[in-house]
């Protein structure tokens, strides 16, 4: 939800017929970014076939909407682009071939000593009153109108832009994005920070922020969640970071482990590192999933042993030492078998700290007294007693597997 | 492009603010490929912030141009989901509480012993004469609206799904699609096929492939690359399928590990399974990553012993029974010491089948004779001579740590 008073306002549009037949588009979060950062807001992201009819009612509704638009696409030689003529119908323009792009084009085939097509002809023309941006990496110029006089907006920008990210990239960064700054006389930029929590969901992480949502009205907020993860954007023009993020502190405490960048393994890889200890991790349910989350994070060597997967219960005794008599009196999944886990793999490798998980993940293998989600997480600390927490997690099996790594994961940061 | 006559159109509108504000859109070329099989034409898509009149407008416009309304986010318990409202607004529909989906979410949170917020109660809402779809996988609903009276349409359906994949795929399979395809009665079947691949790089498959290509000129070929694993996707209209499928294998041979949802885990799996064999994994760079993989797979625990993390060179020795003397003169990443975790794992689980994986995942521990990315994948079969592979992959850490993942357990795969 955006509260921002007076940003300016963006719609990106995305030409090519391959984006609405299984092409990915990784473009938006890159213009995402880029405009985020001089303060504009986008309002809008579309994606639209070759097809001269959609694309001009596009432009003509974002026309009437956003005082900023980038269009992306079919600037190209071929047939199927149809940008421009649809941009000239769209806005009521002509077209008027330009002498400096044509030189260009021209110079650019006897460089790489080709013939220029008639196909190539169509790319000289650009829209009455445009400004065109030369391209370096291809033939496909780009072109920007500077708007003055609309009836809605006292200033209305709209870009043209080649689809190749190695075209359309330079073009942004040396025409574009000034001409922006200038046009508009963009002072302010936003702020922004990401603040990384954990053990709480969705739902009830925002009924407790509500407070401060509703307390920085210039603010704009947006939670995203994935399992046992979840990220609070805060985004704001006027420096009260630093106060929304002790305000924000005051009321989720410790399940707030970071902020932007971390995720829980690097925090724990840098408290493990910075007081000299070191973790070993045994695994049943989660198998492998924890060791291999500790190990993305450069430099884990310095800190993380290993471990053992122990899938099997035999493994379990062989290894970890699990008494037989544990895996009889109270199964794999209970209190008992991740305690000796923990104390098992601590015992091998000598670490510091140890962690060991053991529960049902599914689809099967769940009973009434310990249904699918049931998970035990066991942590032991040189010279102190072994404690377990037990966790009753929802989802399929890849889900149980990464909320119990998570669970497992924020158990040691507490317990560091 | 498109070749088919009078094939319906969708408009598909995505929710969320944080996808302008620099998160990915992954879902796009999922829809599209769902839709294209039916033979629907997308025709637009669209991403919008979580604000009301944005959702409103959108969806309106929609009415106008698509027989076929996707509508996907925004469906959740937190104050910026305002989808429901929006489409309400939209189309004139009044909301109304469902009491069936009260009584899902409500079971819901008494199965995971969690109290139910207010938050929750607004999801209940349906829209007049709508149908709502369960989620079984987060207290979200679906709902869609099939519409026989429209103006400009005979028939128009609209479809609401939550935003998380594991929530919105699930709907979309059981309950969106057999709907589409009963309210339109869609026949034509486009056939596809999605060829697994491995050990090779895009384009030198995309070269491999191309009289392939060329050959069959009515289907449409897509090819998708991520590290150590490719996609070649076909689609065709007229039977081809088994042709194309077997052209394609005489050119690629064994790279093609499998089809559509197969996995290298999953095919390994059911080769294990099968022959009644077991597994078991060392793993050093690698951290876990393909422990996780295989368990990642219902009932691997059948197969799959479990194994070591041996990250430090003493849990090498002490677990693996790597000699002192090997990592001396060789050193940790070295045919030598994969041999012996390899031989070590096998040894202490008694698998039929046993890996090992060390090497240089970097960013740092690089060398002029082992830089970065150097890796040795030993495989061991019982009564056999264990093989060692050695491979240079590119990347950063993680990509040379999937990479890793991927290439052993194609040994794997091919040993078995």
């Amino acid at each position: 939800m955006s509260n921002m008073k007076k940003s300016l306002k963006a719609h990106l549009i995305f030409i090519g017929s391959e984006l609405l037949k299984g092409k990915s588009n990784t473009y938006p979060p890159l213009f995402c970014s880029e405009l985020s950062l001089l303060g504009i807001e986008v309002i809008k992201e579309t994606s639209l076939p070759d097809d001269i009819n959609l694309i001009a009612n596009e432009i003509k509704s974002a026309y009437k909407t956003a005082d900023i638009i980038l269009v992306t696409g079919g600037l190209g030689p071929t047939f199927d682009d149809i940008t421009r003529e649809a941009a000239s119908k769209a806005l009521g323009l002509k077209l008027i071939p330009s002498h400096k792009i044509f030189m260009e084009i021209k110079k650019r085939f006897e460089k790489y000593k080709r013939p220029m097509t008639e196909n190539n002809i169509s790319q000289v023309n650009i829209l009455e009153g445009a400004t065109a941006i030369s391209n370096d990496f291809g033939t496909a110029p780009g072109q920007y109108l500077e708007i003055t006089d609309g009836k809605r907006f006292k200033k209305q920008f709209i870009a043209f832009l080649p689809g190749p990210l190695i075209e359309w990239k330079p073009m942004f960064d040396k025409t574009v994005k000034p001409q922006l700054i200038n046009f508009f006389a963009i002072k302010t930029k936003t702020q922004t920070m990401e603040l990384k929590i954990t053990d709480i969901g969705e739902s009830a992480a925002e009924e407790l922020l509500r407070p401060v949502i509703e307390k920085f009205k210039t603010a704009s907020f947006t939670i995203l969640s994935s399992p046992g993860n979840l990220r609070f954007q805060v985004s704001v023009r006027d420096g009260k970071i630093p106060k929304i993020k002790s305000e924000c502190k005051k009321i989720l405490g410790d399940k707030i482990y970071g902020t932007d960048g971390d995720t829980l393994e690097k925090v724990i890889g840098i408290k493990l590192k910075k007081a000299g200890l070191t973790l070993a991790i045994a695994e049943s349910c989660t198998g492998g999933l924890i060791s291999h989350k500790i190990t993305e994070i450069p430099g884990s060597s310095k800190y993380f042993l290993g471990g053992v997967n122990a899938y099997s219960n035999k493994l379990k005794q062989k290894l970890l030492g699990v008494k037989t008599q544990t895996l009889k009196k109270y199964g794999a999944v209970s209190n008992q078998c991740a305690s000796e886990m923990a104390r098992g793999i601590a015992k091998v490798t000598g670490s510091d700290y140890s962690l060991a998980v053991t529960g049902v993940a599914g689809p099967s293998g769940g009973t009434k007294q310990k249904p699918v989600g049931t998970v035990f997480i066991a942590v032991s600390i040189k010279g102190k007693k072994t404690i377990v927490h037990q966790h009753y997690l929802s989802g399929n099996r890849s889900i149980v597997k990464l909320r119990a790594a998570n669970a497992a994961l924020n158990i040691i940061r507490l317990a560091l």
